[in-house]
């Protein structure tokens, strides 16, 4: 099969490790028989750097007609002075909301090879650590009117339709099946009205899915949990600004970032993958990042836009084996460990495909 | 001297702590020559059974007319059905802002003899654990206007003035000064106007702190850092929702937060003073909860409120010997340690001083 897929390098590390993961991606093409066509594009500073907006309708124009979008990463310090409207993160905002992507997934699991980097004590992690964020990202505060009253006073609105949490709810439920059909959902329904509809309305979307277990907890009681138990959870459901703090939360918990894919995904197959780490502006450039984090991206795409699950499961197990075989980058290394870069750590894993 | 405090047992475990609480703070009467008089008053779930409302006006009347407030927990399960407005919850959140509570200090630290309870491994916090979160209180998505549309949309107006910002930041400030003279001011500026509106603000008001240390983290960031290295953070100042969140993270991070005391404060010298910890419904009357956080709460009463700075010091001095003699409640008692109960805990405290 030809699959078209739009690439956004964006800032910092973004080039070296997209590179990586399309290196991995021509491997599983020539091993599968398929073909994966490349159109780049330019997003977040790259893209204030070239045309002065940090999303292009040339670059939505891109991704909409293709089958999936990577990006790599966005923003850096050279950026950061530019008034809000005109800095990379809205590009990013801008693209999951041009492209309808209201699901975010992050899984967050423990790789064994590297358990030791867990920040957590072992007795914590007895239960093991697999769940995934399921966090709703074109909704929320983040989307609200935003302005300031003459008197300097900031306002954001804090909103959620019934549509919008009945749609990533389903999602979340319907993954919970494929997994150990457990829903956590978080909100703050003891303060908020936003939260009270979003409760309401995951209970209401619960009683079609009776053969998955629920509960709900507050989102401050959650960032604990995460910290106590990470164990207890599989899928957790919230909105995008919980989804956003708690995400980073679960992901830290494994302790190496640089091995953490996510993908956005919509009503269609089209989705963006992107690791979620940022762009690292401090090594960029210098064949040090870790590319795992977007090979394993490039491995949810295969699965979710393309339905291709065994490619992905071979991209994901040659994964598993470079790092059995003590394959590690600089941020995943221990002190007496060999350090490979960013390209050779691509190619190790081509080679295992 | 003597000092009026308005006593407000609240649900679940309330009672029992606050009780041993008051037998803590007799004995640095009888020691020091102090007089404290208490007045009962209801809230929460209590107040919802006696007068149908979980904040009486009464209850108000009593804090005004105290010298500082103590207040155990609020909420248990028997509440959790009634409408929003009911609900204890909306007890806690009135007190507040009724008294012009707009500083919530909670501070997180190790107690050495305690250090094994911490869920990070060892190396994560070998810079050691003392920070305080400084979290807004009267403000921010709490406090703004709350609606639903016609469709069901749920709305909340998150904000925040300048005038509420600048106030926090400068107890904020101030505190660094006490300490290691650095604030960690926490936002989601990239995304949010109202967090625009906090950052530029706290920017202005450290002009004035010329010698205190400031840093700008993300939330989602700081919720990362927060378990990967806590040791960085001295004062956390951050709005409603976020302190909400940060503070409740950073505390499981000490591994016992039976031992977390906070301070609400505002203008005047009037503050209420609780427990971090919840109502804790399931072991309610059984005399098996830890009193301390609400025995170092009343310590920082004795600070902040009635400046007896002395008496705050004998009285976590008293808790520091106990714990190093080895008395632990079941919630921090390792499997071999034997078990007090909440009264035995509040004896071997009171004779320490
Ligand atoms: C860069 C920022 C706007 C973004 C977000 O908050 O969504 C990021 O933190 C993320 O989680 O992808
Ligand atoms: C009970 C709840 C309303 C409250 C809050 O969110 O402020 C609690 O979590 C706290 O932190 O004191």
């Amino acid at each position: 099969m030809k699959y078209a897929i739009a690439v956004l390098k964006g800032d910092g590390i973004g080039p070296e490790i997209v590179a990586e993961a399309q290196k991995c991606l021509d491997e599983v093409a020539k091993r599968f028989g398929h073909e994966f066509a490349y159109r780049e594009a330019l997003v977040g500073g790259a893209a204030i750097d070239a045309c002065g907006t940090p999303l292009p309708q040339e670059t939505i124009d891109t991704c909409l007609a293709c089958d999936s979008v990577i990006l790599g990463a966005v923003g850096g310090p050279k950026w950061d002075g530019l008034p809000a409207e005109m800095r990379p993160e809205k590009g990013l905002l801008g693209i999951r909301k041009e492209l309808g992507l209201f699901v975010n997934l992050r899984p967050a699991k423990l790789h064994a090879p590297l358990a030791d980097a867990c920040p957590l004590k072992p007795e914590r992690i007895a239960d093991g650590l697999d769940l995934v964020v399921c966090r709703e990202l074109t909704g929320d505060v983040y989307f609200g009117a935003k302005h300031r009253d003459e008197d300097g006073t900031g306002h954001d609105d804090m909103n959620y339709s019934i549509a919008e949490v009945e749609r990533i709810a389903h999602r979340a439920f319907r993954m919970a099946r494929q997994r150990q059909g457990h829903v956590t959902s978080v909100d703050k329904a003891n303060v908020l009205e936003t939260s009270r509809v979003w409760r309401e309305t995951v209970q209401r979307v619960a009683l079609e899915y009776p053969d998955v277990a629920v509960d709900y907890l507050y989102v401050d009681n959650a960032a604990m949990q995460l910290v106590l138990n990470p164990g207890q959870f599989d899928v957790i459901l919230t909105g995008n600004l919980f989804g956003d703090i708690l995400s980073d939360e679960a992901s830290c918990i494994t302790g190496s970032i640089g091995m953490l894919p996510s993908a956005s995904l919509g009503e269609t197959n089209l989705g963006m993958y992107e690791p979620i780490h940022g762009s690292a502006p401090d090594i960029a450039g210098k064949n040090k990042a870790n590319p795992i984090a977007t090979v394993l991206s490039t491995a949810m795409m295969l699965r979710y836009s393309f339905g291709l699950a065994a490619e992905a499961d071979a991209l994901e197990r040659a994964v598993e084996r470079v790092l059995e075989k003590g394959c590690r980058t600089g941020d995943i290394a221990k002190a007496d460990e060999r350090v490979l870069g960013c390209s050779d750590m691509g190619d190790a894993i081509a080679a295992e495909i």
